[in-house]
C-alpha cells in the first residue's frame, strides 16, 4: 500500500492529481487522503480531510499516519497573499514549516526510516525582472510579490530538511496552468484561460492585454503529471539542487488566439473581445515570459509542445455538453 | 538623534561596527544599543541589553524602541546550526520573522510614519554548487548548509517586507572576513584567519587544505563599512532586488601567504605548517572561490585589492604589543 496524501486536495490541481492517481496504476494499492478547507459537490472519490492547514496541531496529525508521498498544492493565491499579508506568511510559509517540523519528528521517532517524499508546488512567481529572454535553471530568484517570496522561502525549507534526509522532498515551479476549468477567478491571470474556455463555452471573453504578451502555458493535465513524475523521481539526481523550473509552452495571446481558430473556428474566436485593462497589463509585463528548463527535460518532465494542443486536452477532460 | 539598534552586538563583527558609528560622525547625534546573549569585558561603550533574539517578547520590546537602524548580525555560526537543525533554523530564521513582523507592528501603529532601516548579514554560503569561474548578481541561491538555507530564506521575508513598504531593508552576503582578531574557532574556515594572525603574534599555525584552494576575503574593518555604507544607501537604486552579493579580494592560500612573506617576512611564514585535514578540505571544496558583484560595486561598496592591504588592517586595529 502506497499512502499518499494531497494537502490541496479540493482544488483544481488537487483534484486532477486525485484523479490521476485513482484511475492510473502509478503507485501500488494507493490509499489516497485528500485534505482542504473544503471540497467540490461531486468532487474524486478518496478519503477527505477537512481543515486549516496553518494550524500547527493539523501539520502533526496530519504527519502522525505517516503517508509515503506528501503533495503539498495548499496557498493562499497570489492576489490574497498581496492583500491579506499575514494570512499569506502564515498558510504559505509558516504552514509548510510546521508540516516539515512534524515529518520530521516522525521521522525522528521512527529511528531514521520513514522519510517521506514530499513534492512542493512552488511557482513561477519565485522569480522577478529584468529577465533574460530565456529564463536558465540557475537564474536568482528574486520574487516581486509576497506569494513569490513565501514560495521562495519555502524551497529552501524543502531543500534542507531533504539535505539532512528527515524527508525526500522537491519543489516544482509551475508555469501558468491553462486552459483552466470552471469559472473564471480575480487572478491577473484568469484571462490566459478565460480567452480560451469563454469562446468554446459560446460565452464571450475579455482579453485585456495587449495580443504580443507572451506566456509559459501548461494544461492542468500536464501538471498533474509533473506531480505523479516528480513523486516516482530518483532524488539522486537531483545532484542537491531540489527546485526545478518545469517545461510549458511559450507563446504570445495572439498565438492563443491562432491556435483556438485551427481547433474550434472563426466564430469562436469572434467571441473575444479587446477590453485593455492597463492595472492588469502592468501586472502581466512584470511575469517571465520563457525558459530553458533543461534539467526538468532531462528529468522526464514533459509539457505540452503546442498550445493547439493544450487547448485540445481542456476540449477532451473538462469541456462539457 | 539617530536610533542605532545593532543585534549581535557582542560578536566581533558588530563590536568593529559599534566602533565605527561611535568613533566616527557616520550618523547625526547616534544613539546606539547593542543587544547580544553576553559582550566581551572591555568593549565599545554603548547601551547593552543581554537577551535571546529569538523569543518573539525579545523582538517586540527591541522594536518598541523604534530604531532609526537596525543591523541584524545575530545568528548561530554554520558548523552549529549544522549539528543544532532546530536551533539554527530557530535563530537563524524564526528570530527574523519575529524581527520583522514586530518593526511591521510599530509601522503600522505608527500610521506608516515609521519605516526603520533594516540591514541584514547574510552570506556567501546561500550559494552552492556547481559554481560558473566568477559568480555573477543574478546566480540562484542553492545553498548546501542549514546557515546558508536559512539566510537565503530571511533574504525573501527582507525584501518582501521592504517591498511592502513596513520596513527599508537589504541584506548584504558577506564574503569571508579575514584578518579574524582572537581566538581560531571551530570554523572550517579558521585557518583563512590563523594561518595569517597566529604567525604574526610569533605562534605556530595549521594549514589544514592545500595551498591552491582559492576563496574571497575582506577585512573587519571593510565588513564594518560595508554595514555602515547599507544603512545610508538609497535603496531605490536597488530596483527591488534588495540582496546583495559584496566584493572581496579573490586569492589562493599560497597568495595569501606571499603576502605575508610580503609583509612580515619568511621568519613569520615559516610559523605555518601544513597538516592536510580531508574533513576540512572536503566542506573549503564546496565554497565559492570568486565574484563578479557588478551591482554592489555600482553602488559604492568598497574591499580591499589586494590581501597584503588585508594583512596591513590587521596589523594597523587588532595586533597589539
Amino acid at each position: 500500500m502506497t499512502k499518499i496524501l494531497i494537502l490541496g486536495g479540493g482544488g483544481m490541481i488537487g483534484q486532477k492529481l486525485a484523479r490521476r492517481i485513482v484511475d492510473h496504476d502509478i503507485f501500488p494499492a494507493a490509499d489516497v487522503t485528500l485534505f482542504d478547507r473544503a471540497f467540490p459537490p461531486a468532487g474524486v472519490p478518496a478519503k477527505t480531510v477537512v481543515g486549516d492547514i496553518s494550524d500547527p496541531a493539523t501539520a502533526r496529525m496530519l504527519a502522525a499516519e505517516r503517508p509515503d508521498v506528501v503533495f503539498h498544492l495548499a496557498a493562499v493565491v497570489s492576489g490574497q497573499a498581496e492583500t491579506e499579508f499575514e494570512l499569506g506568511w502564515n498558510v504559505n510559509m509558516m504552514a509548510i514549516w510546521h508540516l516539515l517540523s512534524a515529518l520530521r519528528s516522525e521521522h525522528l521517532a521512527s529511528g531514521s526510516s520513514y522519510r517521506p517524499r514530499l513534492v512542493f508546488t512552488s511557482s513561477i512567481a519565485v522569480f522577478g525582472g529584468p529577465y533574460p529572454d530565456k529564463i536558465g535553471d540557475d537564474f536568482l530568484s528574486a520574487p516581486q510579490t509576497s506569494y513569490g517570496a513565501q514560495k521562495a522561502a519555502c524551497e529552501m525549507m524543502v531543500g534542507d530538511f531533504s539535505r539532512k534526509g528527515f524527508i525526500d522532498g522537491l519543489s516544482l515551479r509551475l508555469p501558468t496552468i491553462c486552459v483552466r476549468p470552471g469559472k473564471a477567478n480575480a487572478a491577473a491571470s484568469s484571462f490566459f484561460s478565460g480567452i480560451i474556455r469563454e469562446p468554446l463555452n459560446g460565452v464571450e471573453a475579455v482579453l485585456p492585454v495587449a495580443d504580443t504578451v507572451r506566456n509559459v502555458h501548461a494544461s492542468p493535465r500536464a501538471a498533474a503529471r509533473f506531480l505523479t513524475h516528480a513523486a516516482k523521481l530518483d532524488t539522486d539526481l537531483l545532484e542537491g539542487r531540489r527546485a526545478l523550473n518545469l517545461p510549458g509552452f511559450s507563446c504570445t495571446v495572439a498565438e492563443q488566439i491562432e491556435a483556438l481558430r485551427r481547433v474550434a473556428g472563426q466564430d469562436v474566436v469572434d467571441l473575444v473581445k479587446h477590453v485593455p485593462d492597463p492595472a492588469i497589463m502592468a501586472i502581466v509585463n512584470t511575469w517571465p515570459q520563457d525558459f530553458a528548463p533543461d534539467r526538468a527535460l532531462s528529468l522526464g518532465f514533459e509539457a505540452e509542445s503546442s498550445f493547439d494542443e493544450i487547448i485540445r486536452v481542456y476540449i477532451e477532460d473538462d469541456l462539457t455538453g
